[in-house]
């Protein structure tokens, strides 16, 4: 009987409310009907995905998990949903919905699936509100968020008041890649997904450092997708410029290497050596399993590609299992 | 006596001819002094960088070389005074006076050193007739290039005459990064250079690959700087997405990886086991040492760090001297 958790997978509610509000164009979403088991999510009048039903259908869902011998999934909002970018009403609407979904797809099989909501970080106190109604009503381990909100960092110290309160509530926070620095500059058939994340998340990461949240905020659970991208061979650099440059050093207390290894990391990196980089970057202790399910771009076989990195038990069992458990600040680690 | 070849290192000449041009507000750098030694890089009425005597003293070089236990240098400019966003009239002044100072510094010792000149990348014809002249005339291995024009990416096909005269030509071609992706999303007193060069660079090597210029170029001599950044925890993301994406697949005849092990990388990456990960992922007749010589964020001891990634003595003879040769298409290896 598999034990494992798999941190990194998402949820589109299989129908989504018709637009109710006053504004005029906003993108808000919507479904319609693609093939067999398929719907399409779309955004402004065009499909911005095809998603399959394994978005939304629980048995489909635990079906799945059987064949990718997963035990438990922490299920998220598809990041292109947390719209940062509606009207603050618009997105309280969309937001409390798909939170809402989230909640009754793990009251369907509570001993399955785990939340992690989404919160509205346009307006910090509203995200705030947000994050106390998903740990102290719907009783989520904590709440999804993109690597920057708008464009702005959220290493920028006005988004503070919202890691102090996860920080104060315990709630747990997972970074997704999202509309990603840098898609202006690739070209060819290869998605932004594919080719900027990395670098997204990265940069996400790092300035939770060097903007200090992270040295202010040390018990902040907070975890990166696609195992924190370019971060791992970023980290060295960013020690040598703390050390090299005295306003970096006079900025943070400790080491960068210091913080980064406070954080979490999926290992959705897809080949065992870059699992192992990883674990020797930021330590085995803080890498825990994520899959991307149900989408495209997702690993299906985890486990396998963790198998193939010939960790020790005690290791396997960190990443699989303990990891996420401390992670996600729940009981069984 | 050392053998080793740093293949990524920089010049800034002691004096910068003044704008003799016809534009109005153009961005003409100057030298302007500073404390001993150093002088002040002056970009539109402001300090761009406070540069040390090594950029451009031979004798100064040479002492540090011998500290570094370097025997051979690669002299590129500094990536700033690259050009691309002057006037093509002002751009090709600026970029002349560049190389010939690289020539002049290489007859005071060349032995020591060897030539990357600058091209006018912003139009593609120039760029193709100065590249010409410095490895038909100057005698310089190549040239170095941005990781994109102006927000361009190099991937893109505008792009291509200038690749295919490179490999015609045999001219080795240096990739980087410079005004990188993501500045806008960084806070803190870390540097642009620090935090987003190696998401920049990454862009630009996975876009020679995704846009076709690499298959397209076999033969085609193209390394990247900072260990080719991002690039080495992406290469998984890219090949999944090939196996995944049709789209993707029916672009380029062969795996990302494939054309990812036909460039070389220099092992800026500042710790033993980035390096031995950038081995991994590329291959280990792929990676060049370069320090980025005489620059702050550079690194002083790079056979240092590179002892410390306890290589066989094949693997760093290749590292150190062979792989280098071969890069830049000189004898002696």
């Amino acid at each position: 009987m598999s034990v494992c958790l798999d941190i990194h997978t998402h949820i589109v509610p299989e129908r989504l409310p018709p637009y109710a509000g006053t504004g005029k164009d906003v993108a808000w979403p919507s479904m319609a009907d693609a093939h067999a088991c398929h719907k399409h999510v779309m955004i402004s009048g065009k499909t911005y995905r095809t998603v399959s039903d394994g978005c939304w259908s629980v048995p489909r869902r635990i079906e799945d998990m059987g064949a990718m011998r997963i035990a438990r999934q922490v299920l998220s909002p598809m990041p292109e949903l947390l719209s940062y970018w509606l009207p603050l009403d618009d997105a309280q609407v969309l937001i409390r919905y798909l939170n809402h979904q989230i909640a009754e797809m793990i009251a369907r099989a509570p001993e399955r699936f785990i939340g992690l909501g989404a919160v509205p970080l346009q307006d910090v106190d509203s995200a705030i509100r947000e994050l106390e109604h998903v740990v102290g009503n719907l009783r989520f381990a904590g709440v999804e968020i993109a690597s920057h909100v708008n464009g702005v960092s959220i290493g920028d110290v006005r988004f503070e008041p919202f890691f102090a309160a996860a920080e104060r509530l315990g709630a747990a926070v997972f970074v997704h890649a999202l509309r990603p620095a840098g898609q202006e500059r690739i070209v060819g058939a290869f998605s932004e997904q594919a080719v900027c994340f990395p670098g997204d998340i990265a940069l996400a990461a790092a300035s939770l450092i060097t903007g200090g949240i992270a040295a202010r905020h040390p018990r902040l659970r907070i975890a990166f997708s696609h195992g924190g991208g370019a971060l791992a061979i970023l980290l060295p650099r960013l020690v040598h410029a703390w050390n090299r440059i005295s306003a970096a050093k006079a900025s943070l207390p400790e080491s960068p290497a210091v913080y980064a290894r406070r954080f979490f990391y999926d290992a959705l990196v897809f080949e065992p050596q870059a699992i192992r980089f990883l674990v020797a970057s930021f330590g085995g202790s803080q890498i825990v399993l994520g899959s991307d399910y149900p989408f495209n771009m997702g690993e299906d076989d985890p486990l396998g590609t963790l198998e193939r990195a010939d960790f020790d038990a005690a290791l396997f069992d960190a990443i699989t299992r303990a990891n996420a458990l401390r992670f996600l600040g729940i009981g069984g680690g």
